[in-house]
């Protein structure tokens, strides 16, 4: 039995070249990063980190390193979906989701890394291997953009290998969304993949208005129209607004996601292995939206979400953002023709530049 | 206007005399307390408190002290749906919940305390006034004592004045539980209201076994069959397992009530002032219960709920559990003839003995 020996929690500020804005988080000037190390008795290491936007990484560092540590050390490392139940139970009280399942999505993570480690074996195939290519799409965060420069970001989306591109609504005037998307449809030509994300701004009757002013554009989906917590609401959007729905980054169970699939409030679940409960979470995520008929997207943190997609058959898209990690990872993913390539290198094989981050205090 | 000068936050652990346990939180041995102080450009001051159980009270500490105080720090202190709205939105990305709505209700009691300090009154007639008795149940938290302290302690709970007890269930053998209710139901005598509480232990069908065998102990309610993210689970023991259904100290918004009220889940909300979002959240989920001709009962922290319950024309039991914190509040509720009756000091009247708390560091 090889048991946790060490786990080592770390916070960073990740700055963003531009500050990037949508409709609900505001103006983001950087993101926090939180990062979990495991080693365990045989001397094998696993690696994993979750993020928040703006806010809270702090109290996720705190969850881990007081909280979550003392179930895991001296415990199989080998057994994730016993040390999940117990990190689960043990922050259940007050959390049962929220911040909780993003500190345990970053130990998930680090011990599915560390088995891979250990098998000599690429996450992807890990899990079930289906194809390691996987289409992407660039997440641009863009609300704010004036057109010109949301037409320059597509440009450079499509010089990096981008096939399909996200782009921000949600503007206070309903007109300059459609203006923008109607530039960028006829910026990119039809039948190119384009997505659009309100980040929850309207209400039910705005976005099923938002979405009959959108028909004439051919989007691939809309995303996130109205607030999670409203299935009923999400509901009749996706039965009345003729768009495939996208949601789910602020879906932290596999309950959040059982109820609005049963509920028929979305048609594209979009988990954050992040923030779900890491890659244990996601492959349940994945599960019921295949058993369910619907094809599986996803929200942040590409380099290690890609494992996940690349052994499920019925992903589509997967989301790529940079959030500025790139600069510290130091293979990061590819974009080849609209696809990036899981690695084969053991686990996830991301490997972090924990040299050049920028550590914060706390935790 | 007044505006927010200071908030200050404090983590203590507070020691429980008898080491308490139930089927899914193990052994208590001591609670984390987070407490609030605001002050305001007027000079006038509020408390407020959340608690978790055994894990997580730092992580909530850290949330108010670095997070929420950003959006607090010269806001209008007069404008609490502002603030609550300011609080939601600062950490809802990974939070949306979870330990998100305890950090959140610290403050808004905070808030609400001060607004009451600030109008002369008690936090009852702020609220709308409408009976200042409210009927307690005594909350046992003994799932592992022998069936003599099970009765002695019945006979100390009957001695302090209650006339409504709860008890544990959730034993490994179903048997073991059907013995102790029926030793507490002959003890106590016919008539008397007793309540059972399984927090979560059971599956669907184990609750409804459970249920049927309880039926000729004329139990007031069953709480927390099953775990509270099975909603279709749930609206089944609600409809075939012939008891009153309670839960609602693990759902931790207005839309997770909405939900179970919605699909038939639980029969008797029971929020947490100090988990569902303070006051505000507490006071909406009352609304939602008077709507849908529902009872209200409640968890934790009597000494604050009671002056929700006092303004609610629907309220049933509230809980009182002990928890240890009686020992370090100046007037700590009692109990005559089974009624506790909210106080009639300004603010919600609760004075906490700083200086006999034991701090802990982190925060």
């Amino acid at each position: 039995m090889a048991t946790i020996e060490r786990v080592r929690t770390d916070l960073y500020r990740v700055p963003l070249a531009n500050h990037l804005t949508d409709s609900t988080h505001g103006v983001m000037m950087d993101f926090e990063l939180v990062t979990v190390r495991i080693d365990d008795s045989d001397g094998a290491s696993g690696v994993g980190y979750t993020y928040t936007v703006n806010h809270g990484g702090a109290a996720v560092a705190m969850m881990i390193e007081r909280d979550l540590s003392t179930c895991l050390l001296g415990a199989d490392a080998d057994r994730i979906e016993q040390r999940w139940q117990d990190m689960w139970w043990c922050l259940h009280y007050a959390g049962r989701g929220g911040h909780q399942t993003s500190a345990i999505s970053a130990v998930d993570i680090a011990l599915w890394d560390l088995l891979g480690m250990k098998a000599g074996m690429p996450l992807w195939k890990l899990f079930g291997g289906y194809d390691p290519r996987v289409p992407v799409y660039a997440g641009g965060i863009d609300l704010e953009f004036p057109t010109n420069r949301l037409l320059d970001q597509a440009d450079g989306f499509l010089a990096q290998g981008f096939r399909a591109i996200k782009m921000k609504v949600g503007r206070a005037d309903l007109r300059e969304d459609v203006a923008r998307v109607a530039a960028m449809r006829e910026h990119l030509g039809d039948g190119f993949p384009l997505m659009v994300d309100a980040n929850m701004k309207w209400s039910v009757d705005e976005a099923l208005r938002a979405a009959r002013a959108f028909l004439p554009f051919d989007l691939t989906w809309i995303e996130e129209p109205t607030i999670p917590d409203d299935l009923a609401g999400n509901a009749r959007i996706v039965a009345h607004g003729q768009h495939a729905i996208a949601a789910g980054e602020n879906l932290h169970t596999i309950y959040d996601f059982a109820q609005a699939i049963d509920r028929g409030a979305l048609t594209l679940p979009e988990p954050d292995v992040s923030n779900i409960g890491g890659y244990s979470g996601f492959r349940k995520v994945a599960a019921l939206a295949e058993a369910h008929n619907l094809r599986l997207t996803s929200h942040g943190v590409h380099d290690l979400t890609i494992h996940s997609l690349a052994a499920a058959p019925h992903r589509t898209y997967m989301e790529a953002h940079g959030f500025g990690l790139d600069d510290y990872i130091t293979e990061p993913m590819r974009i080849v023709d609209g696809f990036a390539t899981a690695s084969d290198r053991p686990g996830h094989g991301v490997e972090l530049d924990f040299h050049g981050l920028t550590a914060l205090d706390a935790a």
